[in-house]
């Protein structure tokens, strides 16, 4: 089955576009995973994989998908690549969606490479293989052509940096007129009707930064197939609001995403009534999906 | 002392400003590396940290920097993740500079891990500390500033991509008028000139796709004081005619990489009077520093 074909039937089955991000910060980690962390690299690398199973254990019957960022693995070296290796397979164990968000992006050969790496299970299963990845578009269309034959053939999703949530996005992605962004919002609803599910949305998505509310329509129009990941849900300053032009009527058509709404949780003064991480971050899951129910 | 600093004294010592790519192709080892990695992803990923310390052997001498192109030890998984960490610190002992080429770029906090990941020895040194690495800026200035933070830091250099080799570059590379690849030459012109090293050159560069001679010159207007990373000499058709305006009287001002023109040198068959493939390989990099001696 096609990527966003299985995206729609867990987003159905758990009733929620949510999607929670893993950027293990070791001073945001619970308690007895922070402890555990504090010794060497690899210690760092065992601690975060025992804390995203155990995150991953909550989430299960509740998120659709999962996006974690390849950068906060990386930095903990070989074992932190483990890591992340084994949360993308804990959590296909678990039936979730695991969507990388590891924003790649180089010249054609290399592209291959990445995409044969997250969307293609490395070289002999060296690495699990994941639902669907971000792709930086910036190298050009040859470059990009790479990860859409790796989602084709291994019915794998994208999402294309269209519009990033940061401040700064504005610097080079606003340049021209039309913009950088409406330009690659073009070429990417070309390449979302090449590969489309079974109904009205393509495998191939976009990154549309949900603090940017106001501009969502524009590209919903420029971009009528495409799913969108919408990051920044809570602590970039993102809110549920506005966002109702990315969906249809189903709630299908984008995944928001929340990371340290969901990972800081435990530290969340107004839950200090919940006596164990868990269930603070249970609590903020279903928190999330609440909002995002009423914002639509 | 700053990273450009010991890019030219490096350069010196070697009288040349050839760099080589380490872009480990499977298929195309050595004979004894090929059999050696025909096994697992793990087999495979002790093939080329042993075949990767062999050239490296034949290179210190008489090269500068090495150019690890991430993407190629990544399919490879957790295994190839610490064979690049091996050749970055292997290389780093037989006293050559370390140009990591991941063209990582990420929001603000994630760009901070990427930095510390390949500029600041990750987490408790849980990668080597690379002395440059390639940046892909289109998330904005926001987003590239823990890349320049780290690299003032660290002594370190960076290369923002501004222009690239592929044919496809200009899909949204041009984009504009001025294009979007001269909008970012200004900004890394900005940003080189923050942080410089002893003479005229910065610490901070730029990818100047080696296959557009024809722009060098323009670029080079714009970053007058930025390295440039020229990548793309032999096989994706850049020559070395038409280099001359990218360096300086001294030779200094740019690196130009050949990836496959030295990796896949063994199987050259006007080289089958040599019957080692060291000796083929050292053949190739004399013959490229000559190639690139006569076009300055």
């Amino acid at each position: 089955m096609k990527y966003i074909d299985r995206l729609h039937s867990a987003i159905d089955r758990c009733q929620s576009s949510a999607m929670v991000g893993l950027d293990p910060r070791l001073d945001h980690l619970p308690q007895p995973f922070r402890d555990r962390a504090a010794g060497s690299a690899n210690d760092a690398a065992l601690a975060i994989t025992e804390y995203h199973r155990a995150l991953i254990d909550i989430l299960a019957t509740e998120i659709a998908v999962i996006k974690p960022q390849s950068a906060f693995f990386e930095r903990l070296g070989p074992a932190g690549f483990a890591a992340l290796a084994d949360a993308c397979e804990y959590a296909k164990e678990r039936g979730m969606l695991v969507l990388m968000d590891a924003k790649r992006g180089d010249i054609g050969s290399t592209s291959n490479a990445y995409a044969e790496t997250f969307l293609g299970g490395g070289y002999k299963n060296a690495f699990p293989q994941c639902d669907a990845l971000t792709v930086n578009p910036f190298l050009g269309i040859d470059a990009c052509e790479p990860f859409l034959e790796y989602a084709k053939r291994n019915n794998a999703g994208l999402y294309f940096l269209v519009k990033t949530s940061n401040p700064g996005a504005v610097s080079f992605q606003n340049h021209g007129s039309p913009t950088l962004s409406e330009v690659i919002a073009a070429q990417v609803d070309k390449w979302s009707r090449q590969d489309m599910g079974d109904r009205w949305w393509s495998n191939i998505g976009a990154v549309v930064g949900a603090t940017r509310a106001d501009e969502l329509g524009g590209f919903r129009k420029l971009m009528p197939h495409t799913p969108l990941l919408l990051p920044g849900f809570g602590f970039q300053g993102g809110t549920a609001e506005g966002l109702d032009g990315a969906f249809d009527q189903n709630g299908h058509g984008a995944v928001v995403n929340s990371s340290r709404g969901i990972l800081w949780a435990h530290e969340r003064k107004d839950l200090d009534h919940m006596s164990c991480w868990e269930d603070r971050t249970a609590f903020a899951v279903i928190e999330m999906k609440q909002l995002l129910a009423g914002a639509k």
